[in-house]
């Protein structure tokens, strides 16, 4: 196996690190638009593992993410079998597409973006996240080459998680809910709370202010206000109490194609004082990416709003050491259980911001998406996950997934433990 | 009375057409950086009033408010006896220098502005607003010149209102409390509510985050942190109930100097939506005037996010059509009354946006505030009012304003009832 990574940002960094520790490629192609990126990654390994254990097996090289004829040369200049993209997600089209050129398989971790629906943009959905990648899934499955989706986080575990309930714990699924919360907190020099989302604000804008997408089994999927649905839900490992509500995500245009359930949903744990913000940016138009006219000591200059709030926080990938805390990332079930009795479950991998930092000088939050997919591909280098088509982790046995994951890493696994906790009483 | 009106923005114009009723001066010179801004606002008044009773008594002209030479070279070329100060408070020093340099009298409606104390700004102050105008008292005295400052609304009336208080009301006050709130509401287009504050947002951000000021007669003057002190303030005329905030304002600094309390404060009804954005503007860094380096589609610029915070929302200027609601400006004073029984009194004056735009097509906050002037001009005019020096409202006996300011038109007055609340009940 031989993987072309697109990308040597926060993510891109940290699947090279945790890539590092294992064995089941022959060599990962580190990239960047900006290649002092990746040679910056790749010297961190040096410098962790040593050179012998890394020349060869990693090495540079500059890519232009935007343009699909880049990906497909470097892809080939390299004989790359797989390529894993791990950018932003507007570059999902072209590395998609150069992939496909290239005649590698793909892997990402977000996909193709959505359009609201142009008159009902809170009832109805318009082009839905992934569409235009699941729709040219004959061609890939036609030349035997696979594309796996959404292996991040989530969406990616929490995909596992729900195919993981539907075999195993489940006879008829009423919801599958991903939860997602932390109890991160980032302090300025003096020790004080400080504002610094720990993923990209642009991203989250987009992310939160679109309109959350729903799927029910008897309605398919609808659009509602951005903020929809808050509920409390309770995250465990002492992160506790947070405030979710409904936020567009590829879970739910994922599960409904492979797993059977009666509700699917996506609630992001913002909490009430990052939801205020949102709801602030959005009323003042901050979040607008329409540039206005602005004032500046050399005359007017035309300026997006919403590169404005991101040019006053900090960048995350910066706010590392000066975090506290704990992401949880879950998959909480309704339903009934193979003993045919109510069963409520909550799935979940909760990532500690100090042991990733202390381990892999990686923030936890892009550590545990950049997990997922060096375990996808070790299933796929190994043959334990096989096939061809535009399919989701929860097209695959999730089985092998959560064992290689939690097995300890002294017997060969990630040595990750995930949890299942049962909710009602008795 | 010959008048140099310094700026035809919002108050200045609505100075302009209050004045253009009244027979007391016989010129206003209108002048703006911009003159047509000048010439726009007497056409207004010509189209309203007839060519007859407008030509001659007023006439527009430009001025550079940043240049006390350019100030001067007006007064004396207009023969000015009097400089009304219009445009905001950052232009104070020059227009203040350029009055004293053609030997005319001055009046403005806002103070030089102040400097928070280097190291402990939430405890201590530094810079006071108005203090660079006080300092040089004895030269106005000297001169024979007359500097009546903060003569708008707030400070203005209100501090007219304390005097009242101390000479007619109360034998010992407690605390000399101004308050301001309103219920204003500015829908779109479609009539859905938006946020579009009645006062410019620059402005609003500079007073409401700079640290609050308040005086007590063992302590003297001392600072807080923003937004201390919330109180429910419940306002007259159906306004009702206003969660409101001590505020850095002229009133604190001036009140102390002529009167006799044991407490001085300002509280405005920012109300608790307001507060929350401005905390979130600070949250964000959005409220700072320092420039960051932002992308555009020209390459990078330096904006200041206060600027970009400005540029996102409607023109204050604009609103009044769109506008509905009541504005009220006044002072809670509490002691002992003249018979020795605790007091509680509300001393306000409230004015309609609907009237305000129907009468002067002008938005009844900036209307509000070039209301005030006007009256003392007419004061001074007479003789009611007369005195040299660097002072405020408080100086001169309030009755002959309050007066003035409630007779009806229909008998000489200004048509504007005031009104008095006794709040301990008995």
């Amino acid at each position: 196996m031989r993987i072309l990574l697109v990308g040597a940002g926060g993510v891109g960094d940290a699947f090279a690190k945790i890539a590092a520790r294992r064995s089941f490629f022959e060599c990962v192609v580190v990239t960047d638009f900006d290649i002092t990126r990746a040679e910056r990654t790749i010297a961190w390994l040096t410098e962790r593992h040593g050179a012998a254990a890394i020349a060869g097996r990693f090495v540079a090289d500059s890519i232009d993410a935007s343009d699909p004829g880049s990906v497909a040369a470097v892809a080939q200049r390299h004989s790359i079998t797989h390529v894993m993209n791990a950018v932003e997600p507007k570059f999902v089209p072209t590395i998609f597409a150069g992939a496909a050129a290239a005649g590698a398989n793909y892997l990402d971790m977000a996909m193709s973006l959505s359009k609201s629906h142009p008159t009902s943009p809170y009832s109805l959905t318009g082009v839905t996240l992934g569409e235009e990648q699941f729709a040219v899934t004959a061609e890939w499955e036609a030349a035997n080459r696979l594309a796996l989706v959404g292996i991040g986080v989530e969406p990616g575990l929490s995909n596992v998680f729900a195919r993981y309930a539907a075999d195993h714990l489940f006879s008829h699924i009423d919801e599958l809910g991903t939860r997602d919360g932390a109890n991160l907190v980032v302090r300025d020099a003096n020790g004080e709370e400080i504002f610094a989302p720990s993923f990209s604000i642009w991203t989250t804008i987009e992310e939160c202010l679109n309109p959350p997408v729903i799927w029910e089994k008897d309605k398919g999927w609808f659009t509602t206000e951005p903020f929809s649905e808050p509920e409390v839900f309770v995250f465990p490992e002492g992160i506790g109490p947070v405030e979710c509500v409904n936020v567009e995500h590829e879970e739910v245009l994922m599960m409904p194609r492979w797993l059977d359930a009666q509700r699917v949903t996506f609630k992001y744990g913002l909490g009430n004082e990052f939801i205020g913000i949102l709801k602030t940016l959005h009323q003042l138009g901050l979040d607008s990416v329409t540039p206005v006219k602005v004032r500046t000591a050399d005359g007017p200059a035309m300026v997006a709003p919403r590169d404005v709030v991101a040019a006053c926080l900090p960048d995350p990938a910066s706010i590392g050491p000066r975090m506290t805390g704990k992401t949880c990332a879950g998959m909480w079930v309704t339903g009934t259980g193979k003993d045919g009795q109510p069963r409520e479950v909550y799935l979940y991998h909760v990532s500690d911001n100090e042991w990733t930092m202390a381990e892999y000088e990686a923030q936890c939050v892009v550590w545990q998406t950049a997990l997922n997919p060096v375990i996808a591909l070790e299933l796929l280098a190994t043959g334990a996950w096989s096939g061809a088509g535009v399919v989701g982790p929860e097209f695959f046995d999730a089985e092998p997934f959560l064992t290689l994951m939690a097995r300890p890493e002294a017997e060969g696994g990630y040595g990750q433990a995930w949890g299942l906790e049962d909710r009602l009483a008795n």
